[in-house]
């Protein structure tokens, strides 16, 4: 093993270990702080000019190859050109350089490059201040979920999913001795070797709203397998996906290793190169995040490849009762409100009672549980600082447009308004669209509307909600189902919904936790098993499915 | 959990350990004895009697829907009509009244499944000279090898895929609390539960050669991660899946669940129902051995499905020096001859250098290897009553056929000849066909041709003999790739090769281990990683994609 690889994964191993005992015990852990004040002051405080000094100019990474040409259009929703550039190798000569690279890369076995991606998200994280501002001015995040999704979280999920390869990868042994007895003969004896073999290349098609967060998971997967990995950016959100690739690309370098088995291949939208890498046979992984459209086609068409995907879906919550509805229409006023509603996890049907609900206050009517839902987000939203500090902005033109769109769909129990950002006054601050609708109107609420839009659906009771959430969830999928209930029985029924349509479900939530939040080494994120997503995140599936083993055996002497 | 089923998961606590201990350091071991000697004598000497009292008339198993039609006209390659009918359920009812079943399965929880998959297949261990018998019968292969390769060796397969299974599983903890430190605040506190969900249900399309070995894998993969299984056998071979059917039946209703859970859906060649079931939305899983045409068909079409498929392939042994060329050319000619090379790991092509190859004694000309080892498959038959116990019947007319259609595509070494069975005068008895052709003739050799038919092929020298190979097998696939040489230098070529290829490679077998012969526990069948097979029998990716995990969590308070 060369060096240096040896040495990053020696430096790291107690972090890889913790992270293996994690994901088994499901607790809470992490090495990467969430909060700014654990990072150092300067670097805090460095990262917007950092950022600043990034713009208007080129970004370089590694030319391992022919250069097609160059891309980068990139605006920030915050309201300004980023105006960097970035090469596009040729794809044809870069699918060679890195099926060159990748025997090397295989043949160094699992401790070195287990050693080689913790170093890359050691580095990430000591640079997620920096990494705020690019997923911010991309992804329209605020700056705090911008930093802690981008950053953090993000290198969370990464190492999550080291963690589950290394896992995978130790179980196989390098070698067995296979002694079987022949009765009053000699035993047969063979010596056997087994190696970890890669499936081949991994096309990461990301998206721009999570550019590092969703990205991470399959780069890591499929790096410490042993594949060399594409990175597609979204062409709204590169630079996040840029600089996570230089990174990997300078300690590739350092441990001896071609940089190019991290690649960026960025394109435009008027010319996009996600089908015709999907299609390579030389592609043999794709991770996609986006919309249900395209990571069906792959599905379908890139049957070369193992193909991850997370799409759209009809993420829902099921009210039958409560204690008290107003912690629970605070919680809900969040989750409404966070990143605009442009979260794969945030609610958009939220099912009530057309007769109302129980509460301990007695029963309150569907009116008036709609009306403190709309209530408690104008509340939360009242302060245009703290709203806007939640909000973010609209990545998408689309986004806005789609809310205009909406609107005709429902009776709006709270129209959705434009604000003016404290700092960016052209930044595209939008709070959410929340409209009245009856269950029969099923067209409005059981499609995605990607976006600050949700509905509230009168029922005739819980039992049909529940019915009308399997029924939505079993058709377009979901990643989240919230529900809310004071009795076990109904309770139980819920968590029967959940395994039933396989959905992860988060019950009677009223406090500082939210549905659209989900922890890496604890919380599974989606399951892949409705049709929202064909992954978790991350599990055994999401990485055995990676590698091959490939043994070899001769005669041997019984030791 | 039903107290049969967790009285069976205690009776066989020890078992599963020592299978999961075995799966993990891949050392000789196994539960299931593969010497007649180790059966009850009665239940041998009674076995062809009890076959013979199935022949002739329905074979019954339990009637959950209702009944399409009556099919079977299975005839033994021996020479004889089985006679027996089975019922053919009606797909829709049958499908509708599984997946009623499902939840009772999926909620009886990880040890009430594993304690049954466990008990059937010490079942089908206690009738194995009886299930030899169906094996024989159906598939042609001859007495020993139906009983070893029919009986223990499948449920080998069958308790190795089991012992993945509880492992993935047990990975998953059933529940955890998540304790979030709030710095001077209270923590946030959830109480999680996880659950493992199967995929839905689960199609196993038998093929006629190994209707039990290539089958248990996938049936006990399934229904130990709780989705219920449709076996689909082969219309030549449907005995042995039936009395296997007809003992998880029976084990599933004494543990209390619905004995469905394992249907059997028979068919005919004229009205095939394999595509009806793979297309049906309800089937998530799909294991297939068989042709390449209809495997990569259910690659392409059964998108909604996880499909493992054991298809075609151009089995190799590449010939570069040897030290003694008798024992090899024996060890070969058992490789050749065994079941009339109807195994998916028999050698179709042998590589050899144009010039020869060294050995201890000297230099020897391709004419003389290729010679040694026709000589080697002549001598290993001679003797009529050992060439029928080795080489059994065929099992498909095609295959006869066959056999005739490849005399013109090279030079014949060794003719085919048709033999007589000393106890079935009608058996299909068939010797192998050698043919030498030149490494230019590539249509010839890298086309599978089931059956008994080898090429020798001439080639410049072994790094064409490993270009050849790499070539054909990144196109076609393999299942086994065999190597001789008694250069290290070489040896890591070989090594290098079977990676590339993701094939396993035995190298230099001379002994009493054979190319075409894989141990469970220890050898890895198949890699999932080149053409001829989507899986490996067994691995963690074969088990990992056929459960996802549900989650729930709501608030909870710190213990």
């Amino acid at each position: 093993m060369p060096q240096n690889a040896q040495s990053f994964f020696n430096r790291h191993r107690e972090t890889l270990e913790k992270a293996v005992a994690a994901i088994d015990s499901r607790e809470y852990w992490t090495p990467y702080p969430e909060s700014l004040k654990q990072y150092p002051e300067d670097a805090v405080k460095a990262a917007p000019q950092r950022f600043e000094a990034l713009l208007r100019q080129p970004f370089a990474l590694r030319k391992a190859t022919a250069v097609a040409g160059q891309v980068g259009a990139e605006v920030s929703p915050y309201g300004f050109e980023l105006g960097i550039t970035y090469d596009q190798p040729e794809p044809a000569a870069l699918i060679e350089t890195m099926q060159a690279a990748m025997p090397a890369w295989r043949d160094a076995g699992a401790e070195a490059r287990v050693g080689v991606c913790l170093e890359i998200l050691a580095r990430l994280n000591a640079m997620s201040p920096e990494i705020a501002q690019a997923v911010m001015h991309t992804s329209g995040q605020a700056p705090m979920m911008a930093f802690q999704a981008g950053g953090p979280h993000a290198q969370d999920r990464g190492l999550e999913a080291v963690a589950y390869a290394w896992q995978a990868m130790s179980r196989v042994p390098a070698s067995a001795q296979w002694v079987k007895p022949q009765g009053k003969h000699d035993p047969l004896v063979l010596d056997k070797r087994y190696h970890i073999v890669p499936r081949g290349l991994s096309l990461v098609v990301a998206c721009s709203t999570f550019p590092t967060w969703n990205t991470y998971p399959g780069l890591f997967a499929s790096l410490a397998t042993g594949n060399p990995v594409i990175l597609k950016p979204h062409p709204g959100a590169i630079l996040p996906v840029a600089m996570t690739a230089r990174v990997a690309q300078e300690v590739l370098e350092e441990a001896g290793f071609d940089p190019c088995l991290v690649s960026l291949v960025p394109d435009t939208p008027e010319a996009p190169v996600a089908k015709t890498l999907a299609l390579d046979p030389a592609v043999r992984l794709i991770d996609f995040t986006g919309s249900s459209a395209f990571g069906e086609w792959l599905e379908c068409n890139a049957t070369q490849a193992q193909v991850f995907t997370e799409k759209a879906g009809i993420n829902s919550v099921i009210i039958d009762s409560v204690d008290s509805l107003k912690p629970v229409a605070q919680n809900l006023a969040f989750t409404l409100s966070l990143y605009a509603g442009q979260m794969c996890t945030t609610t958009q049907a939220i099912y009530v009672p057309r007769g109302g609900i129980e509460t301990a206050d007695g029963r309150l009517s569907f009116d008036e549980v709609a009306g403190a839902l709309a209530r408690a987000v104008e509340k939360f939203l009242a302060d245009n600082d703290r709203a806007c500090a939640v909000l973010g902005a609209i990545q998408s033109l689309a986004t806005v447009e789609r809310i205009a769109q909406c609107r005709a769909l429902g009776e709006v129990l709270l129209d959705s308004e434009a604000r003016e950002h404290p700092q960016f006054p052209r930044a595209r601050v939008h709070t959410p669209l929340l409209l009245k609708v009856d269950a029969d109107q099923k067209a409005a609420y059981s499609e995605e509307r990607f976006g600050p839009i949700s509905f509230i659906v009168a029922t005739d009771d819980t039992r049909h909600s529940i019915a009308l959430a399997r029924e939505v969830i079993a058709e377009e999928g979901a990643i989240t189902l919230g529900a809310y209930t004071t009795d076990e029985v109904v309770a139980a029924q819920f968590e029967e919904l959940a395994m039933d349509i396989a959905t992860p479900l988060s019950l009677n939530l009223d406090g500082g936790v939210f549905v659209n939040q989900s922890a890496a080494y604890s919380d599974f994120h989606a399951t892949g098993g409705n049709p929202a997503a064909t992954a978790a995140l991350c599990d055994q599936a999401f990485v055995a499915r990676r590698f091959v083993v490939v043994q070899s055996r001769r005669h041997g002497q019984a030791s």
